[in-house]
């Protein structure tokens, strides 16, 4: 069990619980040096995300697909826990921990045109508590529903506080009809405590259909009545930034289009995780950064990224 | 079997088939009276549907939501195989054959404001092949897989050729988030033929989730690059009339918005369903109309309804 004080109880509990955040959004207390605009920075505090459109190039894009595609061919990557298929086919579905097992992808992860952002944001040295390259095939790409990322890295990993954000690139176009991510903006401003149990080894099945640690359809009611629905549609290349605590979700795809992206968590050094809540078993090494723990390097100053 | 010949062999076939439409879609050959405008007219025709934009009033469609609430409440109805559930819960999906377990729903299907638009466009006396109430639910709505309606009204049912349309009634708005129709335009002018044999009593799986009658990737590849994809969203009282071989599908709906729409088929009369072709047994009365066949009476003319 965790010294700390449990901020954000799930999980363990009789009754849903709607909690307001404790922690600030943007944590600086300047906007000298800001990578971002000041308009920027504002939407990002009230709506808990900020797209940047085009941050990387189309040949950028291209050689990261290309990558994409050498990792689906890699047998010795399939067979590794990193990887993960879809839960009624063999398609391939997430690889997790590409900050570490991928020479490309390790070098975006500290990317200044997002790094810098992160770090503006969290004010504070950062490392990647998680990142991963999530496929959703065309045909038949499952929805994700409804669920704050924080929620889970509370819950399940032991991440104390609000003091993380992630960074998805988008690889391919994100349309209404791809299943582009929905988030309910504002929604990051207050945490649900969800009911229910982690199962043992939980994740083996949360990453193909999550159904422990989300919330029930009475909160999820009021959030979209509060908070309304937004798409986060946007052509490949664009960078969609959000707050740990953002409720997000997207629905099937049934077009021949496939929707991928490259999705890297930074968590603040002051947030490293602990022993997780509750007492549960903490999930493996590819999912939440523990032992390999360790600061993304500063670059020098950079200029607006945009 | 038939004596008619099989214009579009599917399920009993070795290889998926494109076969090009042999029927016009537009039967007439004046515009005298007609109900739509030419250029309503020449875009069904090229498109292969028209969205009628608050057809029905507010007003009227509370009263069918009402309805529907009442339809949800009636045990002995729910008894019945007109009554489909989803897949993964017992949330109520479709009720099948409202033209005639409906008082209310029956006089809608006779609107002049549909009925004769249908008219018109089939050029004959028409009657009901089908008609549904359909409820997608907020939070679990699972998706509808690609398809042509004709597919399975042609193999399962018999029907001959294309001298048909659908008719939905929007009860809710329709939005990018909740599962709106997605549509192939153009896509009513060719046949996919479907590979795999029709299982016994398949309509009872199918209404669910369709497997069977489904076309291959392969060809939806082709038609997703050769027609695009458009999306169908409208408000509450919008009717969307479409061809019965356009390609439509929608994706899951993972939003507190449940879509629900009134269905109805129109038929030409010319065109009544025969015994199925490849020797299937027909799919019962409350899914395809056969023995309780009836002519809808031709109401005197009327103005334009749009």
């Amino acid at each position: 069990m965790s010294t700390f004080e449990d901020l954000y109880p799930s999980r363990d509990i009789e009754e849903p619980l709607l909690i307001e955040r404790k922690e600030p959004v943007f944590h600086g207390n300047t906007l000298n040096n800001a990578p971002i605009s000041e308009a920027q920075l504002h939407q990002y505090d009230r709506d808990g995300y900020l797209l940047l459109p085009n941050l990387f190039s189309q040949s950028e894009v291209k050689r990261f697909l290309a990558e994409l595609d050498a990792m689906q061919q890699d047998e010795a990557l399939l067979a590794t826990e990193a990887a993960v298929t879809e839960p009624e086919s063999q398609a391939l579905r997430s690889v997790f921990q590409i900050h570490r097992n991928n020479a490309l992808f390790s070098q975006v992860a500290t990317d200044p045109r997002i790094a810098d952002i992160a770090r503006f944001i969290l004010d504070d040295d950062l490392y990647i508590h998680q990142s991963r390259l999530n496929f959703k095939p065309g045909f038949n790409g499952r929805e994700f529903y409804w669920h704050s990322d924080f929620e889970t890295w509370h819950a399940e990993d032991g991440m104390p506080g609000m003091r993380a954000l992630s960074a998805s690139i988008l690889l391919t176009d994100n349309t209404e009809f791809n299943g582009a991510l929905m988030v309910m903006p504002g929604s990051h401003r207050t945490f649900i405590g969800c009911v229910g149990r982690t199962p043992k080894d939980y994740y083996r099945k949360s990453l193909k259909a999550q159904t422990v640690g989300t919330p029930d359809t009475a909160s999820l009611e009021t959030f979209q009545q509060r908070y309304g629905l937004r798409s986060t549609a946007a052509k490949a290349g664009s960078v969609l930034l959000f707050d740990c605590n953002l409720m997000h979700g997207s629905n099937s795809n049934i077009t021949a289009n496939p929707r991928s992206n490259l999705f890297f968590v930074y968590n603040a050094v002051s947030n490293r995780v602990v022993a997780p809540f509750n007492g549960n078993t903490p999930r493996p090494e590819f999912l939440a950064t523990r032992e390999t723990f360790s600061p993304l390097l500063a670059p020098e100053p950079q200029k607006k990224a945009v």
